[in-house]
């Protein structure tokens, strides 16, 4: 097991649910999947320096170091590493592909044992709190039972708080950023809508395209474009394109991209689709769109929290259309409800949605300071 | 011609641009092309009481009425009739399927006279403002110089400030509802996500569709339903959907329409594809997309109503976020800034963009005002 030192090369993948199988909330038993992570600094002894980063949508446990798949640097390495914010000279930090993915975790797209085939649409549907548990158990055959803090963006920031409403005692402090405690009908409308693409594409062939070697890249990219869009705030979008034309100086009377913004959208299209599955991305949208952390408590999002001990820090965008500040003001008023102690700062950046991805000095002074503060009251540092 | 009384019928079509080309922004001369219109009420002996109302991007003339293609009413009989603000009794008023269109006036889906074939992809790229130079063509057949009120919502107000910007002296009054000035890089984002979903399918067959007997029907249905959610707001989904189950209790665990908005949706883009044009709908995103009454002005919008003396009132929805209440309040400042008359309201309602098609006492009271004042300022009613 890599606990020791950063690992440069391709992921350790760990086969779990052989002797105790994982339960999922839709009532299906998954009895063998792997679950691929990567890891970065050194555990200490009492193992009470873990840092989990959950990733969003279309990430991966590449948070750092060359990504394999696409050839280029990790997706949070602003954030993670040697005397970033998530310091790894002072973390044991782990990422950990989610189940139901495509960066090597068992997804849509691998094998099944039972048929030799691959899963297609036979993979079960899942939830983000299957994500979670998943993840647990990959941390169980590590020996690791605390996990200092918790964090992640979007996606990731939606594990981040399943994670401390259903092990409260494991996670000691939680960082959600750009999150959201239940999709709301815009959100589900926008993941429909990248389902629909897939599916209309002859090619997805009802799930069945890897083993008659098609793909339905058509469909994917137009999925991923509308979805990029919600990543962008209206005026971000403005000041970065605007309407500046594509390499003319006038419209061209056409359907090529006259606008750079159409280039901008077709590129992150057909970019995506050379990384990630369509079924994968089917699956993965279905688990955020069933995500509502209040449905077992009558609606009301306190009742997932009750009793906590585990310590917040909520960040959230001004310019998040997509999971707007009101989202994580919601979640901070149920925190207070229950007594917890949180911490929550709505930073002003104009990126939208997608800023936690980006350069913020806020983000980073925020979170550094959290994670320090938090670390002098464990012992695990000295007072600075 | 039906300048007298309501005509239940189909509608009138009138061949143009024989005698004169319509010579198009993009320098191609359209010297053939019909222009389908339907009318209400009587027009006065000098012609001076007509209303002309502009339709939205799958808008039609069909205003009042049996559409013949829906079998429904028409798309704005809440707002247009007899004692209703555009008043039928009072007023002659006259809609006009736009060129590039699909409801009788010559767009992608026509015959080309020159070919014999369905223009397809032959058909020439149109913009906003050869939209209404098409339609002051047929007020110039039909014998009509000078129009009372110019009113329309979304890209019927693009057509609205178009003709106030192009004729001047034509237009006494303009009524642009929930417009916008420019297409933004977002706007512009969300037209090409419905494009590329479009020419993503097989069957569009790069726009020759037609007269090989197949339909793009996938590819148009997801292009609706991307644009259905640009045109409610995020608290009016909420409302009327929120997380509420289409007919079960409880999350299936698939990829059916758990969800009701899923099911709305959907069927907003399948019932779509039956009365409109996969071609038809390129062009005429494509023509809002070119949209930006500031670019002849040196991006300076006040320059497009240089000493108009047309007089604005002008509508937004505070809830609409694809042409949001600051583009209709940057029209206003640049009308007063070349001291045009410009009366302003931002309505307070949660429907988001299609309000203007709903159901909406205060735009009803504004419109009929506005209207009323101007009406008495012309001498063609009475004071009351």
């Amino acid at each position: 097991m890599a606990l020791e030192t950063e690992n440069d090369g391709f992921a350790e993948v760990v086969t779990l649910g052989q002797s105790k199988p994982l339960l999922l909330d839709s009532g299906v038993a998954l009895d063998s999947f792997d679950m691929a992570y990567k890891s970065w600094g050194k555990i200490n002894e009492d193992k009470s320096n873990v840092i989990l980063v959950c990733h969003a949508l279309t990430g991966d446990h590449f948070v750092r170091g060359i990504n394999p798949i696409t050839k280029k640097g990790g997706w949070w390495e602003n954030m993670v590493g040697p005397e970033k914010p998530v310091d790894t000279n002072r973390y044991f930090v782990i990422c950990i592909n989610v189940l139901g993915s495509c960066a090597g975790s068992t997804g849509p797209s691998s094998l099944n044992p039972k048929t030799g085939k691959t899963y297609g649409l036979d993979f079960p549907v899942i939830t983000i709190g299957d994500m979670v548990r998943a993840q647990a158990m990959l941390l169980d055959h590590l020996g690791i039972d605390k996990i200092f803090s918790v964090i992640g963006g979007s996606m990731g920031g939606m594990q981040v708080l399943q994670w401390a409403a259903d092990f409260p005692d494991r996670v000691v402090t939680a960082i959600p950023i750009a999150a959201t405690w239940r999709h709301s009908a815009q959100n589900i409308a926008f993941h429909e809508v990248g389902r629909q693409a897939i599916m209309a594409d002859p090619n997805w062939d009802h799930g069945g395209y890897f083993d008659k070697g098609k793909n339905p890249h058509s469909g994917l990219a137009v999925a991923r474009m509308a979805a990029h869009i919600t990543y962008m705030s209206e005026s971000g979008l403005t000041s970065r394109f605007g309407r500046n034309l594509q390499d003319r100086d006038k419209i061209a009377f056409g359907f090529d991209a006259d606008f750079q913004i159409e280039s901008y959208l077709r590129h992150q299209g057909i970019s995506f689709v050379d990384r990630f599955d369509a079924n994968s991305y089917l699956y993965i949208t279905r688990a955020m769109d069933y995500y509502d952390l209040s449905a077992d408590h009558g609606g009301v999002l306190a009742g997932a929290f009750q009793g906590t001990k585990t310590r917040f820090c909520i960040l959230s965008f001004n310019s998040d259309w997509l999971y707007a500040t009101e989202e994580s003001r919601h979640i901070v008023r149920s925190l207070n409800a229950v007594g917890a102690r949180v911490s929550f700062a709505d930073i002003d950046m104009d990126k939208g949605h997608d800023s936690f991805l980006l350069d913020c000095d806020d983000m980073y002074n925020i979170v550094s300071g959290f994670l320090q503060s938090e670390a002098e009251l464990m012992g695990l540092i000295d007072h600075e």
